[in-house]
């Protein structure tokens, strides 16, 4: 079956099951969001591009914004980033202080919030104007100068951050933030406003399946070694407390947000992005997981 | 150039740089082995069999075993086993008690001991006469009906076994273990003690590089799904405390032991053994670690 | 008010009250006993001696054996008696693998089981023959030659006791465990299994609010020094999870059991023994914590 | 011997020990004082003053100030308080997280740097002025106007309170904290920048040894079962990770600062502060300490 028809099926399959799953709430933007949204995008680098659903439809990519940053900091200080954040999962809950208290301030890796606040403060050490540079990056990859932040999601964010702003000063207690917590913390919420469809992000997200190459212009993003560690990341460390539960189930390296965005790469097949707003207990994207199993099983492509 | 020159020239690399590793000394017997022993072995879906160094010599596979307890308990009840164990990566050191108490007697994922003495309880409940059920399995697999367990391994590690008695009957404590915990734990040693060289371990683990089907009867050992499962766990949590570690820089689903094995596989593709004693801060095998990296990067035949 | 009447009054108030609690359950032979029994026994060194209620029956002491072992063992070692267990409150419940395993195999306190089963190890060791030796010199400071074990209930904890065996190979796994386990954890069900009545455990633990001597003979039992850090122990560690509550509320060093008892010391003044079956959520019991909080309100006779 | 006499005993020895301890160096305007100084005085409730040493200097009290402000707030709120903070000792160290995650932002006790930031923030709540009217009440009770809160050290904290930034807005993110954390902190580091002699402090206690009453005016500051609750407090809570060992070898209540004082109080006896500034591993005044320890065992006056 064609990987239109298959992911057709599968969409109109997971669109009519029910969905016990919950908006996010913490911040009142998110939650004003219609729960029944659902749209998936695939881009291969076969060059088909295809989707479903409320596949053009902007939303909040938060989380997946953490992949874009990590792609970012990694072309500008290279391997120097590993000693500031770790590559193995943790193991407990997204935003827990526990860990960080034992390992003095080194996060378990970039995907945790604590080490996407890290990665935060490396661009603002390294970035002349941070938050005009970072868009501008991301607007040269996906070829859109329209893609933008969302100031009321940001701000919205900042106001109730309380635990982002105890994860950034308890690291800083330990000397492993540079800059001053509020202007990491201001930049690492702009790049969590991020909004995009799931086309804009299979589209971008593309050359993670093409071992760090731009596939139009064949021009590199990141160096082939570089980009599948960042895919190897994605897979152990993607989804927070349920990374194994989606290398399980799924097979595919990927990264969630609580605004109910996915992305997953099938490493020289394709990416596929996915939204559906209610979340499941880990607070990943009920229907995104579902749809991604199903898709994954049908097609027989996992990677393992 | 040809699997068969890259194994060549990498081993010689490997094997003539220092090893600030340790061997393994918490039994006696484990330590005695010669430590510059040094073996590769790769077997290809292809029929490509081609090994060097020590790759023809025993040794013991200690928990490269877990993988085959947990492939029987797969086979024999199914996805039943996953109400007992868990499938996400710890983020603690390989024999932790903090999280089985946090999770009331399920152990993370199959892997850590406290996951192995799990699905140990469960095939010492639905094998007639564990012991030999068991390597008669093994033996099938392999078609070499010369594999033994080692009785000298066994008796050593159940003379200092304090800690696996205190998991089994942490977990025996929560209602988790069905059987008394000495005969899972007698169960649990032999499995462990297990003997093979790199070129049984290439040959053995072949079907899981090839959907989980004999690769000369094409029979099934599991099905696709269950083979591709297994391989997803071994990726995220085949390496104890560094697992995203090996991810990241091998990126291969794989399995080590304290004896100094490894074993990798790439899906649809190969398996490879890798043998050196001598391990790093880690507990994995510090020349093995280094090899797989060197070949995967030198291959570009990561799965990523 | 007398003591006598105080007590009297206090009894019946706290008789009449609702009782929420639940019996111990862990083993079957602590939920027969009949819930409603409600004793309590003063022994002073103005040589008062005065009960109410069920005084005179015998329950099964449990945890406050642990005082007793300790109160041997330091005489036996003296100070060596600390580089095997701390003296600091634990912060945890009481069977909490967690500090143990962070702390190396050395319990926080001596009333953790851990601690427990660390000084039953010391008794085991130093005594020809613990069993009997324990219990002469339980009979020998009570002048009471008719204290026993319950065999019915030292089995019956035996039965059930993974918890308690995890606990003891775990420590024995850091080489803080000198004897087989089995031995030591038979030797610490039978001082668990101890069986005294109010009368008799207020007149055993008075030679604590006597600077460590008998009130008849004078002799020591302890020195005044090791007597005070007995009661500072006590104090700070005596009921768990509790510890901090009991000080805060009552006012006085002290020691609970599962089997209900609790044995509280005033310093210079007096040893009282509460007995009601029914705990409270932290395993203390319900009545008895109500009893003395009353008691020690009314009398104003804390130490503080 | 007269408690003068002992004091001038046990101050000489002490004072000719070698000190192994350190300043606190986390601010630098606490490791600029002279780390020979060491004074002692003692207020009885007979009415005896007597200090030795450097008894007349002041100091910065750091944490003992947190006695203060739970008193303070115990007059303003009653029982109320301990919905906010509980009354059990920690089992970590001072500053930990791991708990505060675990009870959903109820610090275990007062006297942790999480439990004085919930205390301040209830001060913010319920007084007017809260700088004001806080330095108000201190100089009250101890009719002494001249008492002042430094500035420089006020200051010196905030500008290296990551830390604290990172507790008091984790606590806020469950919602335990009512006003804006900066404003919490500011107070926070003002009460404690407090400075006193060890004269002062004596004097200032003294009413946790009198029952809770003024000794000349003979008023209450805390009723005698408030008195009484803060006393028991600090017996289980006052020296962080070490409040086991000083109940155990020195058997008061006591509060100690990283400034190098401790205070501790024998009810219905004395009040007796000492400073010494250099700290040891748990940071405590290492001859604070060790004086308290001397003195207690040599005038027989633990309250065990």
């Amino acid at each position: 079956m064609s990987f239109e028809n298959l992911i057709r099926d599968v969409y109109l399959k997971i669109k009519n099951t029910e969905d016990p799953g919950e908006m996010a709430s913490y911040i009142p933007e998110l939650s004003k969001v219609d729960p029944t949204n659902f749209g998936v995008h695939i881009s291969t680098i076969n060059q088909i591009n295809f989707g479903t659903g409320n596949c053009y439809d902007k939303f909040s990519i938060q989380s997946i914004a953490k992949v874009l940053a990590l792609v970012l900091a990694y072309r500008l200080v290279g391997a120097e980033i590993w000693k500031r954040v770790g590559v193995e999962p943790s193991g407990t809950a997204f935003n827990s202080l526990v860990q960080l208290e034992a390992d003095k301030g080194i996060p378990r890796n970039p995907f945790l919030n604590a080490g996407a606040i890290v990665v935060s403060d490396i661009l603002v050490s390294n970035l002349k104007n941070p938050k005009e540079d970072f868009i501008d990056f991301v607007r040269s990859i996906s070829k859109n100068p329209a893609l933008e932040y969302s100031n009321i999601i940001a701000q919205s964010e900042k106001n109730v951050g309380y635990r982002n702003v105890a994860l950034c000063n308890f690291i800083k207690s330990y000397g492993q933030i540079e800059n001053d917590p509020s202007d990491v913390l201001d930049f690492y919420y702009d790049l969590c406003s991020l909004e995009m469809s799931c086309k804009e992000l299979s589209e971008l997200f593309l050359f993670l399946a093409n071992n760090g190459r731009d596939i139009k212009t064949n021009r590199s993003v990141l160096s082939e070694s570089q980009s599948k560690r960042i895919n190897a990341l994605m897979q152990t460390c993607g989804f927070y407390d349920e990374s194994g539960e989606f290398a399980f189930k799924v097979g595919l390296p990927g990264k969630s947000g609580v605004g109910g965005g996915i992305i997953a790469i099938h490493p020289d097949q394709y990416a596929i992005a996915v939204w559906s707003p209610k979340l499941n207990k880990k607070g990943n994207s009920l229907k995104g997981m579902k749809f991604l199993e199903e898709f994954t099983t049908r097609s027989e492509l996992s990677i393992f």
